[in-house]
């Protein structure tokens, strides 16, 4: 694994897209790809592509490239995807219940151990595997299984909480679909995803081009 | 509906908040709203929560605030909700379908009308009522439906020529969830929904955690 840099953000976006890239090729393709073929293919600037994959693997050679099942590896390990992460996901609504039954996560490193709620109905349904327990369990599993990730999908009301318990339970990085903000500690890394606003700006979008007559 | 002001996304973000409190409000609370008591259930500050809702609806008296039913009217018709937006999805892996049997996009005011993949194995599938169609018959469908919102799941190399495709067949509006970057006219937009770069982003802060001993 490289060194353990400060890492930029910017960096965190590209990996996975180079990663995507290098998963998808055929088993007919070279053995090696270089920098500056991955560049091409992704329509990204060979510099920047080219200090990115050195950041992260030391397997690269002139002239011939990186091999590419190496590179796979190191960025997956760089990623973390090696050693998956448990995450909880509290909020057994419609949006809860398709990223507990999305099998996808595991890709990115990310195993969903069980979904939680308050609403006694909706406990003991399985969703793709998953059980969805009782929030008053949340704790005990946490614990048990060493949790660090949540992932909130309760209404934005009961978003602030919901964080607030998974804090007190040990967890560290927050993955919020509530559409609302999140007052949290500085250790604790907040990731938005606001697809509501997400919508409202397509749609805004289009209601403006109407007007233009576009 | 309120005059068509220049609106920022800041508050394209807010209003679905507003817009979910409201909704999620027991049928026992009062009729009417202010201002003042929103922006305190959601921890917002007041002056703003004040001059969104101004903006979308012309309902507010002052000391009785607004009609709630009326608000989440003017709320959803200002963000185009009353009025949905029917949309395609192109890609019909594991995330793609996610989406095609998400139904929470139909609050929002999203249809998704059925989904395309060049992969032929997959044509014919339905998922929660949407069919999977060959890619072929895009234009068919574009045109018959004048549909303007088009959503990408492919995998981040294809994303480009994908993209392409929809503006050729009239799309005005792009929800990106390849990870990576799209090219368009100035008159399209893309919301990019990057999920592999959230995930990175939750996992390095995990490691980081770790490496300091938290």
């Amino acid at each position: 694994m490289a060194a353990q840099k400060e890492i930029s953000k910017s960096v965190l976006k590209r990996l996975p897209v180079y990663l995507a890239y290098l998963r998808a090729m055929p088993v007919t393709a070279p053995d090696h790809i270089s920098a500056t073929s991955l560049a091409q293919a992704l329509g990204m600037g060979e510099v920047q592509v080219r200090k990115d994959l050195a950041l992260v693997s030391s397997g690269g050679r002139p002239k011939i490239g990186y091999p590419k099942d190496r590179l796979i590896h190191d960025i997956e390990e760089f990623l973390g995807y090696g050693d998956p992460n448990d995450a909880v996901l509290i909020g057994a609504g419609k949006l809860g219940l398709a990223l507990l039954g999305y099998s996808g996560f595991a890709e990115y490193g990310l195993n969903i151990v069980a979904g939680f709620d308050a609403d006694e109905s909706l406990v003991g349904k399985i969703k793709s595997g998953k059980t969805i327990l009782h929030v008053s369990k949340l704790e005990e599993v946490c614990r048990e299984k060493n949790i660090k990730i949540g992932i909130i999908t309760v209404p934005a009301e009961y978003a602030q909480d919901v964080c607030n318990l998974l804090i007190q339970n040990g967890i560290q990085a927050i993955w919020n679909f509530a559409p609302t903000h999140l007052d949290v500690p500085d250790h604790i890394l907040v990731q938005n995803e606001n697809m509501a606003a997400s919508l409202a700006l397509l749609s805004k979008h289009l209601n403006e081009q109407m007007r233009k007559g576009v």
